[in-house]
């Protein structure tokens, strides 16, 4: 059973978005007790090729990312255009964003997710991979994020 | 430096809240693909002397669990007193609640968070161990679970 379902991929990221990385990344590494990692940029829309609602869009992000073994806590600051990041973050300081799950067949993730009543909000690339978040916000609690090596 | 934080624990769980468990069980189940967990009750408050914000609370919870190996997604619905998880579902469906780590020493990790900032919102008792929620939403963006077996 657990073959037809996210239970069969595996669960690898925790991610939240905040208003200010650097601040952020240096409270979660004193919390961690580990080094204050350093914040990347995401690829502009011509490389990333991201879609949000189905429509290109400008937005970055500002990753930070602390590897705790099984499970990576991401940081998100929101940059530029519309996004689901920043949505998710509104007027606040920071905010859980998503649960990400890597996928082998992200196409039939899809699938099964929008024939539960989910629908996927936006997309992107990054080297090596693609990511695709799936909104379950109304049916699960939470946007989920499929994580995919590019074909 | 992993030794002096949270870093040094096991990170062992995802929690939510929802508003009826039955449902979001069932959303749950189809989306991972495993089968449809039994709700359990939390004991009633002499059993898990569950308090919040200092003071004894008639608080309550029914909870779901999906064992996703390393990382377990937790579902709660709120019953009964003001608890923290009330105050995460406020008028929702469902949310993110917080993230949970297992750890060792709880009165030093509890120590080590109340002086960067944090404070404790909720404890309790379950069989066998006890519940330490430290309210990380302003500095962190979240709220963490410390699980400590009963000393």
């Amino acid at each position: 059973m657990a073959d037809e379902g996210l239970a069969a991929e595996t669960v690898c990221q925790v991610a939240l978005v905040v208003k200010d990385i650097e601040k952020a990344s240096k409270a979660w590494a004193e919390a961690l007790g580990l080094p204050v990692p350093e914040a990347s940029l995401t690829g502009p829309a011509e490389e990333t090729g991201a879609r949000y609602h189905g429509r290109p869009t400008a937005a970055r992000a500002r990753l930070a990312f602390f590897n705790l073994g099984p499970i990576t806590i991401e940081l998100i600051e929101p940059v530029g255009g519309p996004s689901t990041w920043r949505d998710g973050l509104g007027e606040g300081d920071g905010a859980f964003h998503h649960l990400a799950f890597r996928v082998r067949d992200a196409e039939r993730t899809v699938e099964r997710l929008q024939a539960q009543g989910m629908e996927v909000v936006q997309t992107g690339d990054f080297p090596g991979g693609r990511y695709i978040y799936v909104d379950g916000r109304e049916r699960l609690g939470v946007t989920l994020e499929l994580l995919a090596s590019r074909p």
